[in-house]
């Protein structure tokens, strides 16, 4: 069989129905149809084409990508684009925009943190882009921790003024997208000092450059800070550094929701809640979460299509086996389906979740915040985790061609990872997740019930002592049975680190001293909410022949999968035993055969055009090699029979005729 | 303090006689002295600079690169250049070369392959590079599965020719390094055909070139396949495509050693044993293995010192907590460090073994073969994998700076994952390797005594009833203790898999269902041996201060981390108890401790300099700051203050003057 023919074959064999899985996919009829209008306009724009990303030099990209910005412009600019259609059509354009750090943050930050006045005055000029913006938090030294900023913005009185310094070479700002070559404005942040008197650190918008030619305004140094992992991925974007030097702007221009300056330097505290903040941050961790479903179920989409056009060894009858009938290919690839899925439906899950805090801030009901926010930091660390592991597993799943640029997966990988970093570092974001748990459990005796998705640890007592009740593989299928093993698991490893950190003399030294484990425990805790929102999904009605199986199928892949890797975690806490454990398995493997004939459906299901997957191996159609050949032909190389520097290096290395060794 | 006092004031504080154990990683004072004379040799030339690899484009990069191997031919042409310098200076130019192929594979496979009189024609020729070669073996439908290969070499009794033929686009030749643009001549496998009958994958010495004008001879087509993962990386390699239209060679060129083609086109085997391939094979793993610790070592430096200089939060007087004094650091990056060393020796170690199965092969002793086979193919997989994730983890420990090129990091990862998929792919070897393990439990019934790394499994029903002896953290120090422990969970496992396999009527159907199962079974058996190998490396006489209590502390932290990763592993078979691992945790945190003022002192053992390191992050000095401010204005974007594109897209955006709407 050829490429062409195996893919329509596999399909065939499909036992659900797709139409209405891309309809769950997507959330909504109404946002699949969006999706797929935007996905299928900016695949039918030249302009928009993306294969030769990879063979672009830096300069060449960038100016590609002003281009295209400027083509993105012009579609928001008609009648005919709403506000969701505008946002699709940027996420099909698939690349790291200038625009992104002006719509994302800069925009963002002047509403949130701006006075009323202040939005007036700047928000008109920043929606129709007669500026443009960029956040400018991040210094060369300073990343995570923000109160250790260093650039200076020192109140002057006589003036009206604050003046903005860089104190420091690492006081420069050093990383802010759309700064390095575009941006005219930026917000940023500095310590505030007034009548020689520190005052946190605060928001302020300078501009950078005139309006007139764009040069850098006086006092102020801005550079692009180079290149990026991977050829094309994020080095659309300019990512910049600045530094100032005294530069001076009117006082008006510090954001001054929260706390104000008067004339005379004196910092007045607004009664505006500084909690509004993490609003924000719960909206801009439910995008991250989103975004590792899409960048995850694109991955996966790649290496589950070409895993069934593949084929290597076991050739009976003279064809080859299908690379995707190995148990082992299986084993890697269907968890990763799974979490596609899985983390699908935890984003959709905090958009409510965003809904609702939204509500009670509105209400000044701030009781949920802490939970809400680290349920948000834990999410947003545990998808973008497993995201950027999976994306290379499955550029290694499709063996050696998953090497290519033009499998796609290379870039996806490159342009991917940052997100274990920005906004909040894995690891750090990790810690806050623990201590959140450590603080519910040292409450549980005071009474103080936990709530929203630590609510189990109010039932600590009992998941201290519950046994599983798996006898047979398909005991595994019960969701109180998977949803318990997971409560037991993460409640046991709390209270454990709990305990041992009450050993400790000072609280401080014994969660500096522990950290490893207590991150364990915050993992545990995340994959908890993970399994237990896509249970609940389950409960919902889902309409279409066989769709709700197909989910269940992979719910328990994702879950069971989970318990395999921690098994240790199940075990050491006595949630499980060996033999359920080994049960587990014998399940999982039969779940693998199961979702086998759907495979190729349930990646269909994402509804990606061949454009937004940009990868040959993913190709809908199968047709691979002949793809691949084709593509080949392309790279600069090939230009010419002979390569630049034949004649000056190789040809005299053939003959002999090298100069005399320089040693 | 400033990050260019951090580094001295750490090496101020090391416990152990560093130039010692500089003698102890390079193997041997002489290896030192030779490594440490090239490391400079490459770094002091600036024709060698390879900081500005990122930032070329396909063309200049490979022009860049051919002067480089131009230049390397000079120097090894030099009388002072011996065959072991020559190899070290080739691994500190640091980047893939087509006359990598040429010297590891084309050559290797005439000597190895070809008969007495084939070698006497093609060796010199080779040696003095009068012809360049590549090994054209993989095609673009067929990687693992060498007996699949499609290209035909048909013989012509009529004109002692052979035909070599691609029938197909998939049996296009596809990947070989050094085929793309530069090699003359290339070794062919391709199946043999004589009087109509296929006779098995056989290699032929093709002549793809002219050696006048470089152009491709008539009926073949090659070029390159295009852009690969990363900015330089790979892409100074020309990997290419070839397909043949009924290419004539002489008989004379196919490799005959082991079988002969008469001119009447009869097939004769010749009394040379096949297993001589097996030898070769071993030689080329040991290479990946100690190459592996390399990659390893040198991602394992650049985050130690980055570690060191970084700082973030816990500001006490002022100054923020040097990021490596955090534990959850230290938990990542410490057993990474172990991991290098631990390579390191076992690479060693297979030095030896190479040695002594070709010196049973040369007095036809083939007893040892198979266990040696499996035992290089797991080693292999086991350190390409783990050193590949350690340095996308490495670069993680960097924080956002790692995703910076001027971090080296992003393209030790992009040049070093290949590993993982060429010269077997990673998860086929653990198969083979289970598949051996399989048939070693299957015969110790039969009174055949398991040899080599396989020779605890004799002792298999002691391993199956002992019972760990922890009772303390520091019992986890004792030597016997930590090897039972792995031999004991490695030995379970294979027994346990031995057992399920039992219950399928066909083997081989057992071995495809459970084949993920088998794969960890394969994976504990190879953690071992690289686990006894660090301990038989310590029973050696290790002279330098407190060098061999360092290495001590570093192969407990290799062990103990590896059994708190696959906990499931010892519960579920028993080998320890809950209690037991929580005291390895214990044990392992105290290890850290013990590292920490060690920890810089023990990545400048490896004694890189900071041109093979290539990281501004990693340097020696630890001036990590302003150098990465100074590398940032060299970027192609920073060439002019308005970037190309300006006046087309951007300024229309500000100024409003976009055209209509394309909608």
């Amino acid at each position: 069989m050829e490429g062409v023919d195996i893919l329509p074959h596999e399909r065939s064999k499909t036992q659900f129905d797709v139409d209405a899985m891309k309809i769950v996919w997507a959330g909504s009829r109404h946002a699949f149809e969006v999706s797929d209008r935007m996905a299928r306009l900016v695949a039918s724009d030249p302009a928009f084409q993306k294969d030769n990303r990879s063979r672009l030099g830096r300069k060449e990209l960038f100016k590609k990508h002003s281009e295209e910005s400027n083509l993105c412009m012009e579609t928001f600019g008609s009648c005919f684009v709403t506000e969701e259609e505008a946002g699709r059509l940027r996420f099909f354009v698939d690349e790291p925009a200038f625009t992104d750090l002006h719509w994302g943050m800069f925009v963002p930050a002047i509403k949130g943190q701006g006075t009323e006045e202040q939005q007036q005055k700047w928000l008109p000029l920043a929606y129709k882009m007669q500026i443009i913006g960029c956040y400018a938090q991040t210094e060369l030294g300073h990343g995570s921790n923000v109160q250790g900023l260093e650039t200076t913005a020192t109140f002057d009185p006589d003036k009206d003024e604050f003046v903005i310094h860089s104190p420091t070479l690492t006081s420069s700002k050093w990383w802010p997208g759309g700064l390095g070559k575009v941006s005219t404005h930026a917000v940023v942040y500095a310590r505030l000092i007034t009548n020689g008197e520190e005052h946190g650190v605060h928001g302020f918008i300078v501009q950078l450059r005139s309006l007139d030619d764009h040069m850098p305004l006086p006092g102020i140094t801005i550079g692009d800070i180079g290149m990026k992992f991977g050829n094309g991925a994020y080095n659309t974007m300019d990512n910049g550094v600045l530094t100032f030097d005294h530069v001076r702007i009117p006082r008006n221009q510090m954001l001054m929701r929260v706390l104000q300056v008067t004339s005379e330097g004196k910092c007045v505290q607004s009664n505006v809640p500084r909690q509004l903040i993490y609003g924000t941050m719960v909206f801009v961790r439910q995008t991250i979460v989103a975004d590792a479903s899409s960048a995850l179920s694109r991955a996966v989409c790649i290496a589950t299509r070409y895993s069934a056009v593949r084929r290597q060894f076991g050739s009976q009858d003279g064809v080859e086996t299908q690379v995707i009938d190995y148990k082992t290919q299986q084993n890697r690839l269907f968890p990763l389906l799974a979490s596609a899925y899985a983390f699908r439906f935890v984003g959709e899950w905090l958009k409510w979740l965003y809904t609702d805090v939204t509500q009670r801030l509105q209400a000044n009901d701030f009781s949920t915040l802490p939970e809400a926010h680290a349920c948000t930091a834990g999410l947003k660390s545990l998808t973008t985790t497993a995201t950027a592991d999976a994306i290379e597993e499955c550029r290694k799943l499709c063996g050696g061609h998953g090497y290519l640029c033009a499998s796609g997966l290379p870039e996806l990988f490159a342009v991917y990872v940052p997100a274990c970093t920005y906004e909040g570092d894995n690891v750090v974001l990790l810690l806050q997740v623990a201590r959140f748990l450590m603080k519910t459990v040292s409450q549980l005796g005071s009474g103080k019930k936990p709530i929203g998705t630590t609510a189990y640890l109010g039932r600590v007592q009992d998941l201290m002592q519950c046994r599983c009740e798996v006898q047979t593989a398909e005991d595994w299928l019960k969701p109180s049975v998977m949803l318990e093993a997971f409560e037991a698991r993460s409640a046991r490893m709390c209270v454990a680190r709990a305990q041992n950190l009450g050993k400790f003399a000072n609280p401080e030294d014994g969660f500096a001293e522990l950290s490893a484990d207590l991150v364990e425990a915050a993992v545990a805790h995340c994959q908890l909410i993970v399994v237990s929102k896509f249970l609940d999904k389950l409960q919902q009605d889902i309409p279409g022949n066989g769709v709700k199986q197909q989910l269940q199928n992979l719910c328990y892949i994702y879950a069971l999968n989970l318990l395999h890797k921690h098994l240790g975690d199940f075990l050491s806490t006595g949630c499980i035993t060996p033999k359920q454990a080994s049960l587990a398995n014998d399940q999982l493997r039969s779940l693998y055969s199961q979702v086998r004939p759907n495979a190729i459906a349930l990646v269909d299901a994402f509804n990606y055009t061949d454009h937004y997957l940009g990868s040959v191996l993913g190709r809908y159609d199968g047709n691979v090699y002949p793809k691949l050949y084709e593509e080949a032909w392309k790279d600069p190389l090939n230009d010419s029979v002979l390569p630049d520097g034949y004649n000056e290096y190789i040809h005299p290395m053939l003959k002999q005729q090298l100069h005399n060794a320089r040693l």
